[in-house]
């Protein structure tokens, strides 16, 4: 294994992502121009002074996110990827700076990217080259929700979910989801099995090149599992059917060039997960209502992304008009400020390049 | 308005139709190539010995259908466009033809057709010119549930739902629903107002011209109001995101070429509606689980069509042995005998040719 301690340097860059899109609760994601970096160095472990493992970081959550391996998600991540292919430690001497503007427990997929970075990472560092589909089976194992991680891993608008295991491949994955995958990245026990394979199916749906996204962003976290627990369990048919009516129309809709701000609008409305979240964020349900293509031309859809509390505001233009009223609607019945950033949709996905 | 009674001859195909293809309930329709045709003739009135009104019927249902223009679905349906458009009587003398190839009751969008049929008809007889457009609204005046009539009129695969219409526009549609407007087609009544405008959205998928349609149709019929009552009215949250999760795959898998058997498979399965229908359909699980493309070769997906009986299955080839296995399960299990045909996908939809 000495060749994974040739020096090198590579940069990974992970794109945030938007989940839901309205009506597509826990199975549309969009990947966003906003990354998430990592600028690895595996130095000269010849020369003095060289520590075996450094870690830096910038940006969002710099105060509060934990830089030792087996803490911090991305270096966790990375351990398991290498642990579940026999590689039992972290190349050295190892550097890494992170940079990382995507807001926190926003609704902006920024655990999704932690995770997809993480991945590569491991990839990066083990010399794995797993491509792209297996790569996805692994934060898969980590991340059960695929919508954020497949549109951070593939890039573009993706629809995406879990095959059902089957019982053989639940024994083998009751090991390693996150909650409960320290005990395989301190290196101590076995190295725990590999992923089955094919865990996601996904697809790539069509995207119109004009539609951009903003990301309307609230200064106050919402976690997951909060914005999960308002939900109920139990749903009438006719809310069903309403989302299943409009995820049929909004896969094929968004993809249509020029975009037809009328079908994409009604497209966009939901009855699974909104309505339930707007305890967590006063004004939400204002800033749904009042932003419509009527008024704001250049607008064809308005919802929340991810679980909250960010705001995603598809359009062709008018961007800045659209952010700033729905700050102003937040400010006004909210109470709070925002900021706002006007995001491309990324092609690509995660990268992983050599410098 | 003596225009109307000019002589001609014209035909006009409305296709059949199967809907909800797995997980798409009440969202999905695809047109299938079984043809319900009206010949229709406006004679020379000044002849002697015409009769006013003759309407004949062969096919499928011939024993049991009504043929009098109030109350025969086909003319009801048109009588209601030519009223709703101020013209309150069939031109005469008129012939009309009717063949019915589409088994009634089994989940093939007969009544669908023949709504759709009824709105061509009163379009053609009435020389309003309106547009497939305009004449959806017409047709979802009458059937509420979009799926076959946007797929019979339209043509392909589609996707649609009806709009939530304003206080306004619900004043005018608590007419002339279906069960209600034998009012409006007697001719006694004033006439009824014109449907909305855009009462339906709807999108047409993609769909790969290799992927045929295997009708496999049980020798009873099931009432749609019966299968509809079996459903439960709410469902679990890991349900609702099962089947929308299926749902934005499937509307983009079905339009790849060359179709993937495995993605499509699965994403074909649905737990909002076929698991309730077993009751009513039996050997229904053991026709869905048992017929897969590992054994099958050519097999792409398999489900109830519409609200059954008949059996939906996607191919590429081995048409005659995916039908024949379905059949041999319904017989071992179910104890019944069917038929099948092999269908194409109707790209044009609903037709009026001029003779």
């Amino acid at each position: 294994m000495s060749n994974l301690n040739t020096p090198r340097k590579f940069r990974i860059k992970a794109p945030c992502s938007t989940a839901n899109i309205g009506p597509g609760f826990d199975v549309l994601g969009i990947s966003l121009s906003l990354y998430l970096t990592l600028d690895v160095e595996i130095l000269d472990g010849s020369q003095p002074n060289t520590k075996d493992f450094e870690m830096t970081y910038s940006g969002e959550g710099a105060n509060d996110v934990p830089l030792i391996p087996e803490k911090n998600l991305i270096t966790k991540t990375a351990l398991y990827v290498l642990h579940a292919n026999s590689i039992k430690s972290l190349p050295k001497p190892l550097k890494i700076h992170v940079h990382n503007p995507i807001p926190l427990g926003r609704g902006l997929g920024s655990s999704g990217a932690a995770v997809v970075a993480g991945v590569a990472l491991g990839d990066a560092l083990g010399q794995l080259n797993m491509g792209k589909d297996r790569m996805l089976d692994y934060c898969l194992m980590i991340e059960r929700h695929p919508d954020n991680v497949a549109a951070a891993l593939m890039g573009g608008f993706v629809a995406s979910y879990l095959r059902e295991l089957d019982a053989a491949d639940l024994e083998i994955t009751s090991i390693p989801v996150s909650e409960t995958f320290d005990n395989v990245t301190n290196g101590t026990g076995p190295s725990p099995p590999q992923p089955p394979r094919g865990i996601g199916h996904f697809v790539r749906l069509g995207w119109a090149k004009e539609i951009k996204a903003i990301a309307i962003v609230p200064k106050f976290e919402v976690a997951t599992a909060k914005a999960r627990a308002v939900l109920p369990n139990n749903y009438e048919r006719k809310d069903i059917v309403f989302n299943l009516q409009r995820l049929a129309v909004l896969t094929t809709a968004l993809g249509r060039s020029p975009p037809d701000a009328d079908l994409i609008y009604n497209a966009m409305q939901d009855k699974i997960h909104q309505p339930y979240r707007k305890t967590l964020i006063p004004g939400l349900p204002d800033v749904l209502t009042s932003i419509t293509p009527q008024k704001y031309d250049g607008l064809l859809g308005i919802c929340l992304s991810g679980a909250g509390p960010t705001i995603l505001a598809l359009a062709t233009h008018n961007f800045d008009t659209i952010a700033e009223e729905a700050m102003a609607v937040f400010k006004k019945v909210g109470g709070f400020d925002c900021f706002y950033e006007v995001l491309d949709v990324v092609e690509d996905g995660t990268t992983c390049t050599y410098l």
